[in-house]
């Protein structure tokens, strides 16, 4: 779907009811709360689904945005969401427009508008706002700073493009707050979080000189550190910051001998097929699957798996 | 100095020497650098001085620049450097001019060229090299990349700007490989010194519902992560991290009953006056004293110090 042809869509409609997606991030929350708002700005009636997952660190940009008990949706629009099973829980029904960056979007609703090339689906919303209303307001662009800066660690991570930078840029000239928005989602890390990382660092994995690290998250170490799922944002990436690292996998536990995998890889293995062998699946070189053993036994799988692809 | 003045006086002159600061950072050796670039595509003789602190991580940016035995500079320009305080190891002489972005410039040189709403010098560089040649290449825009991204903490600091984000928006354009850079510059820490991280995290000594964060590195520690002095930069920032904190405590061990301290504070609490009572000193928010004690020892003094001053 062309740009164009989304704002003449949503303009003849009305009665939004705005879909994130499981696990909510910054991404998928910042960019249907703005869009709420500027559907609002645009005269009509609009809505969040009441995510039950939201956490904590998000609650103030949705709280006010969550639909009522009762509200009957006429128009369903996912923000960020590529695929059915990624609907948030208690969701069911037909999605009538999916806004989506992802490369594997599965054109699972009526119309579809998907920009894989871009870093973070705040910056698609940016575009559409801007060309539904011709302006974005400072509330908004606090918004999107949240759901771009999110999605790419603040700039840093790959995914960031010169367009990152020229939607930050444009969000900032509309008065998004990112001096206050940086220290409060990059520069503040709660105790039990920079405890759990501190069990993580020192119960780091490493084999063939640093090249392969394995974090190890257990249940036991949640519960000591006193950390809650909202102190695990992004755990995946902490393997790989050893200098030399080619391939990093992290092991959460997720309950009795049930563990979820993630894995972020170099071009020496394609972590989509390594994933693949144990049922799960995901990109070339970040993707994820779940075992059935302990994180030790995990660990162990993974790295034999590893260790086969890669001799 | 306005930009265009600039171009003109460089582009009268030869010999170019230009001058780095002490203990050099990624401003002033990408800023440097990239200048040296572009006056050579100018047709001018241009080195760096051989500032004898370059560390490790720069050296690949900055080696194949620096101004041989015997070169005699015509025309001598500090970069990033505010006051002649700040002159490196070795240096004398007059200069020129001077291009920087501090407020605190104290316009020693013949000519300043001082843009203090900029971020980073780098945004000023790449001004003035698209003013001089009317482009930019990769090399020098990866140069340029590496001054603001380092002085910006990867735009996640106060002082990031939108002009900033559309610096490094052209930059990327130009061909800056933000993506190794960022990997290189940001996402990459020694084993020995995530290992030390962790230990510290784990360690954390919280007072006062977190207020005040305690951080102890001993001899063992360091043994234990393998760390060496390279693994120990900024290791006072480390207890600030905690949301809440509100003074933080380093305690390092030197030796057998000697210790060194670094306390950070904020408004509540006057860092210089503790660190006086212990014949130490610096800033009301960052000082430091040593003691003749065990870590342990020192942590409780401090904290009784703390206590006292802020009941």
């Amino acid at each position: 779907m062309q740009m164009l042809d989304c704002t003449a869509w949503l303009r003849a409609r009305d009665g939004f009811l705005l879909v994130t997606h499981l696990r909510p991030d910054g991404d998928t929350l910042g960019s249907a709360a703005a869009l709420c708002l500027a559907l609002r700005r645009a005269g009509k009636t609009a809505w969040l689904y009441p995510n039950p997952e939201i956490t904590e660190s998000y609650r103030c940009y949705t709280d006010a945005l969550l639909a009522p008990d009762g509200f009957v949706p006429e128009t369903v629009v996912s923000v960020d969401l590529a695929d059915t099973n990624l609907f948030p829980v208690g969701f069911q029904g037909n999605v009538d427009l999916c806004i989506d960056h992802h490369p594997s979007n599965t054109f699972y609703a009526g119309e579809t508008l998907v920009r894989p090339e871009r870093a973070a689906c705040g910056e698609i919303m940016l575009e559409l706002i801007q060309a539904l209303l011709g302006s974005i307001t400072r509330e908004e662009a606090d918004l999107l700073y949240v759901a771009v800066s999110t999605d790419t660690g603040c700039f840093l991570y790959g995914n960031t493009t010169a367009d990152t930078h020229r939607c930050a840029a444009a969000l900032i000239d509309a008065g998004a707050d990112s001096k206050a928005l940086n220290k409060q989602l990059f520069r503040t890390v709660s105790k039990a979080r920079l405890q759990l990382e501190g069990m993580v660092y020192t119960g780091l994995r490493s084999y063939r000189h640093d090249q392969i690290n394995i974090a190890v998250v257990t249940l036991d170490m949640m519960a000591r550190a006193g950390a809650t799922e909202d102190d695990c944002n992004d755990l995946a990436s902490l393997a790989g910051k050893v200098a030399g690292s080619k391939v990093s996998v992290t092991v959460r536990e997720l309950g009795p001998e049930r563990c979820k995998i993630s894995l972020r890889t170099g071009a020496e293995v394609n972590a989509s097929e390594v994933c693949a062998r144990f049922g799960g699946g995901g990109h070339a070189m970040a993707a994820g699957c779940e075992m059935d053993c302990t994180p030790d036994e995990a660990a162990e799988r993974m790295l034999a798996a590893i260790n086969e692809v890669w001799p």
